[in-house]
């Protein structure tokens, strides 16, 4: 099973692919899809729909693992992330794509172990979890890869193995 | 010109295009397209771009005209308005639609003269404008023919008429 997960964002959004293998994780491919503050809103919607179609055309992806809504933000952060959110899980449905939800803090429960965990002790369990050289950067692309991990560890549990 | 109002949301997202010509106004559609709670987030999203996509393709839209962030929202409801918003900006740009977003002050001076317009005095105007029999209904098509009617009287001013 290979898990997308997507940190969303109108400027920064992080994305990693992990595939699952019985109990073993490993990393496909991440980083973090950059578009201009020059360009006005509705072009860098566009931009993040064209490279994700793209990403999903190139890699084979079973599911998509994405945080909820973020409790700790601002009315009009989560209106900017929100955007950029809704053309994800848009893009998802059209290409029949299976969207799993997680709070933050079940993230941090399923990669750190520890509900308070902060973003460098939750980087450095993707780091060690997905055996790589160092902590991914920015903390988007981390980010992104905590939730396809949170994705990997859970979904046994929700389909009761 | 024909100018297509848009009052995003997830469940209810009012729609309405008014031709313009010289001074006069006119409309030539609008109603409120509503997507099932049962569905998932993704699901609703997808419903939302297919019937607009649909809508840009039946009927001649010259350019968007959209709400900015509403201020008075707590940040749960400007994430799921986020969400259908950037659906309607990433379709917008796909299908080459200009984009022009108003202020909800800017819409209640443009429609009914006066920032501190109620909904029912900003209806009754669109009825009065839109030579209407009367006001359309759910608010949300009411909104979004007063969002396109904004667009249609402030054009001139910005393109220096």
């Amino acid at each position: 099973m290979q898990i997308l997960g997507i940190d969303p964002g109108i400027g920064r959004m992080g994305w990693g692919i992990v595939a699952k293998n019985g109990q073993k994780i490993s990393p496909v491919g991440f980083g973090c899809f950059e578009t201009s503050k020059n360009s006005p809103p509705e072009e860098r919607l566009a931009e993040i729909y064209a490279f994700l179609k793209s990403l999903l055309s190139r890699e084979k992806v079973d599911t998509l693992a994405i945080e909820d809504l973020f409790f700790n933000t601002n009315t009009k952060t989560a209106f900017l992330v929100g955007q950029a959110r809704g053309v994800v899980l848009l893009l998802a449905a059209q290409e029949s794509v299976p969207v799993h939800v997680y709070t933050p803090l079940q993230v941090k429960v399923a990669v750190a172990g520890y509900g308070r965990a902060d973003k460098r002790q939750v980087g450095e369990m993707v780091k060690v979890l997905l055996s790589l050289e160092s902590i991914p950067r920015p903390d988007d692309t981390a980010d992104a890869l905590a939730i396809a991990i949170t994705h990997a560890f859970t979904a046994p549990v929700l389909s009761g193995r």
